[in-house]
């Protein structure tokens, strides 16, 4: 079993990324259940605008769309900004809509069958709405959502602290994120072992 | 498997309610599945404001939460107001709340295994925001979200048609409830087969 | 000048609420610039289900209705529950919605020329979102926003220390609240000065 | 008086935008008070991601800036995505960041005293949610909101029709449209003539 993130950060590769932080407790989780994680940065990628699954010369999509598709279990991970899903994560989104339309023989989306989890930073405020933001977003492109899909930190009220400088994962978003994954792969698994029926 | 809906119509029994013709034709999918709709209208029961499992003397609550706990398929039904939730359903998210702290011997929420859908109405306007909203909600408590956990209805801009006077569930409506209901049942079958693990 | 203020608090009047210790801050403030606060709890009244001026017997929501009327800014103050406004937040939207068709001889709604802010606390994560959904709610029922329209307080990811049990407002909330009131009256006066035209 | 709109359609210069068109209404609507409206589009100009004022070579944001400061009117102007705000609309969301700590010698931010207005359009639902990011964006980053500041067209759930293609806008659009430009020019007279206090 694999799965697959997508880091929105809006840092480039050589920057630290709390939300990359993030996503290797998720990867450390998903290790512990056998499952590896590959990952990417939308910011070191050339992902054009767009709603299509291809946009065309140079564009990076196809193949960050691939790896979605040859996973069970997909991450959209994201800082918070403005107290919304990055600008970045909005970008995968419209990206991720064009499987809509894209449908197997079954009738389903191409997407059916995986399971998609949301990890979110910021320095203060903002997880919840970026969940649901999401969320619905992945639902309505085909995903299916674990008990409990999201892991995420945030600091106190207007601070600025951010989660890469902390010392360990506070120990809630720690177990949040365990649980999470544990219940991800499970059905991923459930899911492979029965997938949707034809429409 | 049995299924429970929640309709949060401001409305009161006596009154018609399109959120209640949208549950008319859900219920119709689930019979082809073999899955019975039982449901209750919130504004009918004395649901007491809060954020406990019981608020106590007169409280509607607890008979709603084993309906809930009862059936392997829940359905969270409400009318768009100001572009949200309307108010019943957010007060339906809070007494769901106490799930969060109530885990069974797996350490799991006593939710666990049981799948959502949700169904949103409107003059016009709202329905994919309430959609994040309740989405989001309800996997905080505990509910698995299968591929496309929503369907609904809203007219053009500031139109003022109810879904209750049309002739007969438009088309992509009619669709988009089937493909929830087909795919809801299948996961809480896959569910039922194979129950969140041990956490 | 007055302000009039809605804290949409689950807790009946006999509880303390950290709401109302927000409230009291911008009281405060108000002081400073001469501007007296009145306020209800909405838990505290028989605020009837529905999106008219006046549900009919034993409706409470008249008498706010004619306060806010009466007052030439408004605070619309709540807890967040789930990461969304509190369900008594979204009814009060509900009855204000009533003023869309409610136009004066200028062809404004009532509520023109008023100045609204807004004011929310939680444990943890939700105030910006909440502050949208308030903001729409008011901008559509015809309140004006001014810079900064605001205050808010949360504590850490998954913490659930409360704000009243804070021993003073943080710095930041404290210049946040200070900002918006004095922007908010400010903005009050010029509408009182030089009201909305004839549309 | 000047007025300053930012189109965050995905579309490049050359093709038809459904935004524009809704822009072109409010431009004429402006022109009715006198008040002239200049435009760019994102996806015509190389506008970094990142959250500060100026992103270094190439950045195209600091020209954008200097133009929102130079206008008393500021219209955020996006396309439903998802049933959220497009990616580009958060993109300027982010780089509109900058100005919280970027003060005048008033302490406020160097935004104060301009009135914003938004305009959504989209094929179906998500206007209301997408007004609600945006207030709530522009409330963060300075802008005074005037009654009803927000206008938008959407069609039907789930339906395919483009504003663009409509022979004229729908009465009610237009109405609204008309409401929010009337209110919004009288908004950025009265904080012209008296801007706010120092703080």
């Amino acid at each position: 079993m694999k799965a697959f993130a997508v880091n929105c950060t809006l840092k480039q590769g050589g920057e630290a990324s709390s939300t990359d932080v993030l996503l290797d407790q998720i990867s450390e989780e998903l290790g512990r259940h056998g499952v590896s994680l590959e990952r990417v940065r939308v910011a070191d990628l050339d992902v054009k605008p767009g709603v299509t699954a291809d946009e065309g010369d140079g564009d990076a999509w196809p193949e960050v769309r691939r790896s979605v598709l040859d996973a069970e279990l997909f991450v959209l991970a994201t800082p918070i900004w403005m107290g919304h899903p990055c600008s970045n994560a909005q970008r995968v989104l419209e990206r991720l809509d064009a499987f809509i339309s894209d449908t197997d023989d079954r009738g389903q989306m191409r997407t059916a069958d995986r399971v998609a989890m949301v990890a979110v930073v910021g320095n203060e405020d903002g997880a919840h709405h970026v969940g649901a933001e999401l969320f619905q977003g992945l639902s309505d492109v085909g995903f299916t959502l674990a008990a409990g899909a999201m892991t995420y930190w945030v600091g106190e009220a207007m601070a600025s602290t951010d989660y890469k400088d902390l010392d360990a994962a506070p120990e809630k978003t720690a177990q949040t994120t365990a649980t999470m994954v544990a219940n991800a792969v499970h059905l991923a698994e459930a899911l492979a072992a029965r997938p949707y029926p034809e429409l």
